[in-house]
């Protein structure tokens, strides 16, 4: 496995690659990786001749009250697994390198950026979009992974994709979870015990959507009530948003029909964790 | 010579392209093609194995008061002057397929697109390197030539393929001008006899400029009133704006020192005009 962090080098191998026909496949990470990165890794592997695995903690998709500076970073680890897991290029620019002074440009996805996550983290998904659209120009994948867990990064991508015509084709891969229902996050090392326990309610409450659901309940803001409520029994736990919106545009549903996302946050002491499902009503 | 109406069939077009090693020259322009796009296109089809002209009115990049709808297109002529010239493939999209609806993902160049064109025409520039972006991912073009005339819009798409990390080098070829010094433009054509003649101002003025800052004029708000005054003179026309920036940030200056970009829009009755120059100090 290669470690590249200069972005022309980058450039170079994957143009390389593309002319000798080999499918690229790349999938853009934070670090810290888990089981759920791992996951779309290994789907990856499978489906491409070529995988590109970037760790890069993008500082302009976090506000300044955020956790830049303590995101948890660890590359000899990530590279250890990326290397286990037969990736051949792992690259992880440096910020200032990404970012040359002054940079000035942008790619926002509106209307679909300042719901959800979007609301408590203003500018997230421009920072979002304007860092995969740079990864995209720098390793020039065929196909690029993302996980269900960010569900409205990967509806902001799919979009992004399809409005600039970019040559790529987004997947999106199913939630990871801990054997207790927690999804996997990087974040979640953030958590002591007790905090530990108490967030695996993101699950709990998404089920009980669920299973309202699955009762025929449609009334959005009654089933938002009723998880609030289990939530809020946790002493550690503080509601950021329960949202259940459309999964396509994301505008927010009083009667759930067909397919809907719900989307939640939560503090968790300190942490912000977010989680999702899709729920369907079976007979509308 | 291929002319291609569908984004997919041009995508693959230039990924066979590109298999085969070929370089891409891409020269993306509004169509009524004149001497100035003609330039570019012999230095692309000098430079590059493959040639790519794009003819397509940008509308996002009109505002709803300007010239969309009678902006000049033909796309027969331009399709013949484009075989004379050797072009490989004419590309020209249909907006509603550049832009299908809901079309959210815009991208901004912050603090180029302001000033100068951009302070008379809002959003302008967004719309350039969105639809630019784009044309980028669907031609993947190894070097794409625009031209000095719309210097703002260069500096700006320069700017944007840094910051982004575009796998692709801009060329700025220098202003093509008729006889008495008008500068090429599509829209000239809107000029009737005697605003044709009154158009000729613009370069004047520019010389004025280029006399003033040779005999070691430095005060640019003096030199732009000179510049000003000669305009006046004539009856169809009314200056815009007049500027001179540094120019690579476009910031104004109050005193010229070394290299500067002297900028100017000017309505012809109802055409409005640009035109620019650099100019430099010699003893600074």
């Amino acid at each position: 496995m290669r470690i590249i962090r200069n972005i022309k080098e980058m450039v170079q191998a994957a143009q390389k690659r593309r002319l000798k026909g080999d499918s690229i496949g790349f999938v853009p990470t934070m670090g810290a990786l888990h089981a759920g990165h791992l996951s779309l890794i290994r789907r990856c592997r499978k489906e491409n001749d070529f995988t590109v695995v970037s760790v890069f903690v993008n500082p302009i998709q976090f506000s300044p009250r955020e956790d830049y500076r303590k995101y948890p970073r660890n590359l000899i680890q990530d590279a250890r697994a990326c290397q286990k897991e037969g990736v051949d290029i792992l690259f992880s620019p440096v910020a200032k390198n990404m970012y040359p002074k002054p940079f000035r440009t942008f790619v926002e996805v509106e209307g679909l950026s300042d719901t959800l996550c979007g609301h408590s983290r203003a500018g997230h998904f421009r920072g979002v979009a304007t860092v995969v659209a740079k990864l995209f120009q720098i390793v020039q994948p065929d196909i690029a992974y993302f996980g269900q867990k960010d569900a409205q990064q990967a509806i902001i991508i799919r979009k992004m994709v399809e409005d600039l015509s970019m040559p790529v084709q987004i997947k999106v891969m199913p939630i990871v979870r801990e054997k207790d229902g927690l999804a996997m996050s990087s974040r979640n090392q953030y958590l002591n015990a007790s905090e530990r326990k108490d967030a695996v309610v993101l699950r709990q409450a998404l089920n009980l959507a669920k299973d309202s659901v699955r009762r025929q309940e449609t009334d959005a803001s009654r089933i938002i009530r009723s998880m609030r409520a289990l939530i809020q029994k946790k002493k550690s736990a503080k509601v950021d948003y329960i949202s259940i919106v459309d999964f396509q545009n994301l505008k927010p549903l009083n009667k759930i029909k067909g397919k809907a996302l719900v989307a939640l946050a939560v503090w968790i002491g300190k942490t912000r964790l977010i989680d999702n499902t899709i729920v369907k009503l079976k007979y509308a």
